[in-house]
C-alpha cells in the first residue's frame, strides 16, 4: 500500500470505502451517517477517525498498528466535528490520494492537492496466501450449501423456506468453525428462481416463489463469510428439460468452456467477455445477454476486477473472480452456471463445484 | 422537489443516494457497483439511468412518471458506458444540484456548474399524511415485537435465538398484511444487551450473549419495514435492580422527560440535546454520554434530522425522530429508552410504546 503510494507520489491516502477499511484494518463498519475515515501516511502508522461511541469495537476487531482518532458525535458544534479532528492529520501542501467512491462531503474536507486514485482497490485484486486459504474455505462451504439446495429440488419447494434453511446451515458451520466470526462482515444469499422468472436474473420480487416441473431454474449461493466472498450458481431442471431449453443450455456451456480457456494470466480481462459474447452472437443469441462474464471476489462477493468488455486490464495470477456467462430468453428462461475461480499459473482453478452437465442437473420429480 | 430546485436556481438535480431514490421513485436498489442515477429536471419528468439488467425491477416497483434510460453494463467500452448515456441528459451551461453523499466517480461525470445541496434529504424530513400512516403502522408492529421480547425476558435467554424469533414475527406480520412488500426495503434488527456489555451500546461482538439476573439490559428493535422506519428500546432488569443502577436510571428518565418537553415545533433540534446534556452534567454524569439525544426516521431507521448539539435547525411539525438520551457507565451498564415520535402541533407524539418505569421494567426470574 505505502509502496504504491510512494510510486504515485502521494503523501497521504484517504480511505472511506468500508470494504477497503475492512481490508486494511479488519474492522467492519456498520455504515451509518457518522463518518469513519482511514488516513494512511506515506510512512508510519495509519490514523483512523471514528466516532467515540465506536472505539471499543474498533479496538476489538482492528488488527495492526493503527492510531484511533475520535470525535464525539455527528452532527457536532463548530470545532468539535469529525472534520476538525480529520484536518489536523494533514500537513500543509500535501498531495493526497482519494478513492473514486469518496463522497463529496468527505472530499470537500480534504486539504492539499487531491488526486483520485484507487490504490486499495488495486491491491485487493491480488490475493495473498492467507486470503486464498480463506476463499478455499468459503467456497467449500458455499458448494456444500449449494449441493444441499440441489439435493432438495422438487416441485413446490418454496424460496423463503429454502433460503432460511441454507442460511442457517452456512451460519451454523461458520460459527462452529470459528465462534469469533464477525457478523457485520457476513452476508448470505441462498436463493433460486424457477423457470417462470429466471429470464430476469435479479427478479426476486416474489420471495415465496416455488420450484416447478421443468425449468430452467437457476440456483444462487452468493455469500460473504466473515469477510470472504464465494459464489456458486447452477441452471437445473425438474422432471424434464423443455425442448426450447436444450440448445440454449449447450450454448451457455460452450461459453463457459471458452471463458475458462481464455482466463489465463497475461490475457486481458475484457477478452474473456469479448470471446464469450462473440460466441453468443455466432449462435444467434447476441441480443440475449444481460451481463458481463464475471466479477471479482474478495472481502465482498461482488467487486472489481471484471470480465467485462471495456475493462482493459491484464489477468494476473492471484485474482479471484466468478466465471458466469449467461443467456436470458423471455418465455424460455435463464441459463447461467457460476463458479468462483482463482487465477493460477496457467489458468483458472475452480474453488466452487457441483454438477455442470444437463443430465446431472435434471432431477427426478420427488415429492 | 421541483419547487425547491427552482428556489435554489437549479436547472437539474442529480440523486445517487439509494434512500433518496427510493423516496422519490419507490425503487429500492440493492446497491452494487453498477450505477443507478436519478436526474431530475426543473420541470418535466425525472430520468433514471439504470443498468439494462435491472429494467424489469425498476418497472415493477417504480411509481410515477419516470423515463428509464439504460446502459448495457459496467464497466463498458468507450461510448457505451453509463456516463455516456448520463451526459446526454444535460444541456450546455446548466446549474446542477448534487448531494453531499455523491461519490467522486459520479460527480466527475456531471457537466455544467455543480452545486452541493441536499434538497431530497430536506424534503424527506417532513412527513406526508401517507408517510405518517406508514410510520404509525411500523411503530405499532415494532412495539408488539418489542413487548414480546420483554415478555420472554429471563436469565439464559440467548440473543441469536430471540433475534431470529422476533425477526420472523415481524416479517410474518408484514407479509400477512401486505404480500407485495419489498424485501429490499426491509431490514429488521431485534436484539438486546445484558448488563455486562450494555455500557458499550454498539457492542454485538458476541451474538450468543444471554440475559442474566440483574441488569441493566437494553433491548433494541430498530427496523425498516417496507421502506418505513421504527425504533423502540428499553432498559430493563431481571430479578433485582443493582443499587448502582437505580440513580442512573432516574437521571436517564428525567433526561427523557426534558427531551419530550423540549421537542416542540419552533425550538431548535440542537436545543433538545443541549438541555439533556446540561441535565446530565448537573447530575455529575457529563462524561457518561456517548451519543446525541435522537435521530430521524423515514425511509431508513437512522437518518437526518438529529437532536444533536450543533444541528441548528428548527423542529417542525411532521418530523419523525427517536427520543433516546442515554448514559453509559463501565462496570454498571447502559441506560437508554428510545421511542419514535412524530412532531405534532404542540410537541412530540409517541408512535411506539411499552413500559417506561423501573418497576414495570423489572421482571421476575422466570425459568
Amino acid at each position: 500500500m505505502q509502496t504504491r503510494m510512494a510510486a504515485a507520489g502521494l503523501d497521504r491516502y484517504v480511505s472511506f470505502n468500508p470494504d477497503n477499511i475492512y481490508y486494511l484494518t479488519n474492522f467492519a463498519n456498520m455504515v451509518h451517517e457518522r463518518p469513519f475515515v482511514l488516513v494512511i501516511p506515506r510512512s508510519g502508522r495509519p490514523q483512523f477517525v471514528v466516532p467515540q461511541l465506536e472505539i471499543p469495537h474498533v479496538k476489538t476487531r482492528a488488527i495492526g498498528d493503527i492510531e484511533v482518532v475520535s470525535y464525539f458525535e455527528f452532527p457536532a458544534p463548530a470545532g468539535l466535528a469529525w472534520s476538525d479532528r480529520f484536518k489536523e492529520l494533514f500537513e500543509a501542501g500535501e498531495r493526497v490520494g482519494v478513492e473514486s467512491i469518496c463522497p463529496l462531503q468527505i472530499y470537500m474536507e480534504i486539504p492539499g492537492e487531491r488526486v483520485c486514485v484507487d490504490i486499495v482497490d488495486d491491491v485487493r485484486m491480488i490475493k495473498s496466501a492467507y486470503e486464498i486459504g480463506r476463499h478455499v474455505y468459503a467456497c467449500g462451504l458455499a458448494t456444500d450449501a449449494h449441493n444441499a439446495l440441489l439435493a432438495e429440488a422438487r416441485p413446490g419447494l418454496g424460496m423463503a423456506e429454502t433460503s432460511a434453511k441454507l442460511r442457517g446451515m452456512i451460519m451454523s458451520r461458520l460459527l462452529a468453525d470459528d465462534p469469533s466470526i464477525n457478523p457485520t462482515a457476513t452476508r448470505i444469499i441462498a436463493v433460486f428462481q424457477p423457470g417462470s422468472v429466471s429470464h430476469d436474473p435479479h427478479n426476486f420480487t416474489d420471495i415465496d416463489m416455488r420450484m416447478a416441473e421443468g425449468g430452467p431454474h437457476v440456483s444462487v449461493v452468493n455469500a460473504v463469510m466473515n469477510g470472504t466472498g464465494a459464489e456458486v450458481e447452477r441452471t437445473f431442471f425438474i422432471g424434464h428439460v423443455p425442448d426450447a431449453a436444450r440448445q440454449t443450455f449447450d450454448v451457455m456451456m460452450e461459453a463457459r468452456r471458452i471463458a475458462f480457456e481464455t482466463a489465463v494470466p497475461g490475457e486481458l480481462l475484457s477478452e474473456v467477455d469479448r470471446r464469450v459474447n462473440d460466441h453468443f452472437r455466432r449462435a444467434g443469441m447476441g441480443d440475449r445477454l444481460l451481463h458481463r462474464a464475471g466479477h471479482g471476489m474478495g472481502v465482498t462477493a461482488h467487486e472489481a476486477p471484471f470480465f467485462a468488455d471495456g475493462y482493459e486490464r491484464p489477468i494476473e495470477k492471484g485474482m479471484c473472480l466468478t466465471i458466469e456467462p449467461g443467456l436470458y430468453i423471455d418465455g424460455v428462461g435463464g441459463f447461467r452456471h457460476s463458479d468462483t475461480v482463482l487465477i493460477g499459473d496457467t489458468g483458472p482453478i475452480a474453488l466452487t463445484g457441483g454438477p455442470t452437465e444437463l443430465d446431472a442437473l435434471t432431477f427426478p420429480v420427488r415429492s
